[in-house]
């Protein structure tokens, strides 16, 4: 039947989450399923839920997996197009190697599966579907956790050797803050969650006030999530104030930097922390970009993220439309 | 005749100096002449210039300038490439506004004109006939005067909206050195050629010994040339040293935030302290990179532009090749 060939499945696999979707060629979404990313069970065991979350989307649209165009996969870590494997994805559990996903996917559902990196199919899906469908070049910047980049030039994806996009790891200060990745200086030392988090409990525990922790305690969170950060915000915490301006200033920065190099027609802002401050901190953040602008009477456009949680699932149904 | 109408002119339009060649379709060059840049005159009078250096080129290549299959200009400043247009060029006498370049030389010399960036067309003749050849995907570095870039990814020149390839201008230290740019902390600021010689004579006002001042004199040159930043380091100059640590540890590091935005297979290293240094740091400079390459047991080929002084003329023929 050919219209049930042309929906395709989108599998978006987090740290916490596991989000899958199923799309149909003009992107809407007719079936969804969310599940957390299990602990244990190690690369095998996340592969079953990620199976699982997908069949429960298919249920949804009235569709088998084995009817699907084929199941698009976002992964983190180093996640090879060619061969389907995932490597040191370190943010999930017991991933330390190589696990061959694509291939244990398509045994587990029957249809082909083509895995690609999180950040640069979230991207691409903008590109197609949201924030960036009016241009043609873009640099998707997704601030959350770490802080991942994707690009799209001249209507297509741009993965260089297959590690193209890793704005956060551009440098904006030789020298400066530790990274988690272990270099110094990396925009995500000073805009990433984790980093953030870091340096907050560091000046915590050094003396200085902030109700981040009471408020993360209060709602039961493991980690300063974004929306902890939104309402201390919202709190007039001074300390969170302070390292949110500072996660600004780096993201103008490295930003800029990768626009001097590109001269894309539009950066757009997405990820946890994006999708949360973007409108909220516009005016800042192409201010602090424009500092450093080469050409800066004509910046790129700057646009928040519209296709929220389901970007990532949708982008990655989406390699199956290159 | 066939073969008369396959050779192509080419013009690099420098700050001191008029660079023609008389280019043949394999990338031999069989005529070239070279001419000071007029300080007076104006724009007008430096096409006049150039109309001239371009004539000579093609007499001794044997041929008529309106017999060519064209001429190509890489130019400083804002360069026009659709209108061959060039604006604020301001290293170039009086040249302030926008003069068209591209229709002035056509009417001259009887022959089509198109206009280029400078560093942009030397970056491409360095990967269609240098140091890039084996590469599809590479970053020119041209470490002179400045630091400008250039980009040719999957095979072709990217520009952007036009102003793409500005690496001097990544941000190595947010709230760093002024750049002759007037923004802060730019690559350039610590690797140009301009601002070295800016901060040896800060120094040196200071009461820091060097000789660098004192080779200038001898060697009659008006500033500090890459051959009197060759001479001090020879002779053991302990603050054009450190000068061009700083310098290289600049460039490491941005560098590899292009590397690590864009992940090319290799980087090209020309311009006038680029060419006289290149091998000679190749050790330190890509040390320095790697120490903020995100993917660091794969970095990217990194060589020394092989053209010389005629790649500019030649990647400026060569914007008829495309």
């Amino acid at each position: 039947m050919r219209g049930v060939s042309e929906l395709r499945g989108g599998i978006d696999l987090g740290g916490t989450k596991i989000q899958t979707a199923i799309v149909d060629a003009t992107g809407e979404v007719l079936g969804q399923a969310r599940r957390p990313t299990p602990t244990d069970g190690g690369p095998a065991g996340v592969a079953e839920q990620m199976a699982e979350a997908l069949r429960e989307a298919a249920t949804m649209a009235g569709v088998e997996p084995s009817e699907l165009q084929g199941v698009g996969v976002g992964s983190p870590g180093d996640a090879d197009e060619k061969t389907g494997t995932v490597s040191s994805a370190k943010n999930l559990p017991d991933w330390e190697g190589s696990f061959p996903l694509g291939e244990t996917l398509a045994e587990a559902l029957g249809t082909e599966v083509r895995v690609g990196n999180d950040v640069q199919v979230a991207t691409e899906a903008e590109f197609h579907l949201g924030a960036g469908r009016e241009f043609q070049s873009l640099i998707g910047v997704f601030w959350g956790t770490g802080v991942g980049g994707g690009l799209v030039l001249d209507g297509k994806p741009w993965l260089g050797r297959g590690a193209a996009g890793e704005i956060g790891h551009m440098v904006v200060k030789r020298g400066g803050a530790k990274c988690p990745c272990g270099r110094k200086g990396c925009m995500e030392a000073y805009a990433g969650r984790s980093a953030m988090e870091a340096e907050a409990r560091r000046q915590y525990e050094e003396g200085h006030k902030t109700d981040l922790f009471k408020l993360m305690e209060k709602h039961e969170k493991p980690r300063l999530t974004s929306g902890i950060w939104e309402r201390a915000i919202d709190h007039g915490d001074a300390l969170a104030e302070r390292l949110i301006d500072r996660a600004i200033e780096a993201l103008g920065t490295g930003v800029a930097s990768a626009v001097n190099l590109i001269d894309p027609e539009a950066i757009i802002i997405g990820g946890g922390l994006g999708i949360r401050f973007g409108e909220r901190y516009m005016e800042p953040l192409t201010k602090e970009m424009s500092k450093h602008l080469f050409v800066d009477e004509r910046p790129p456009a700057v646009r928040v993220a519209t296709l929220g949680d389901l970007g990532g699932a949708i982008g990655a149904s989406l390699l199956f439309a290159r």
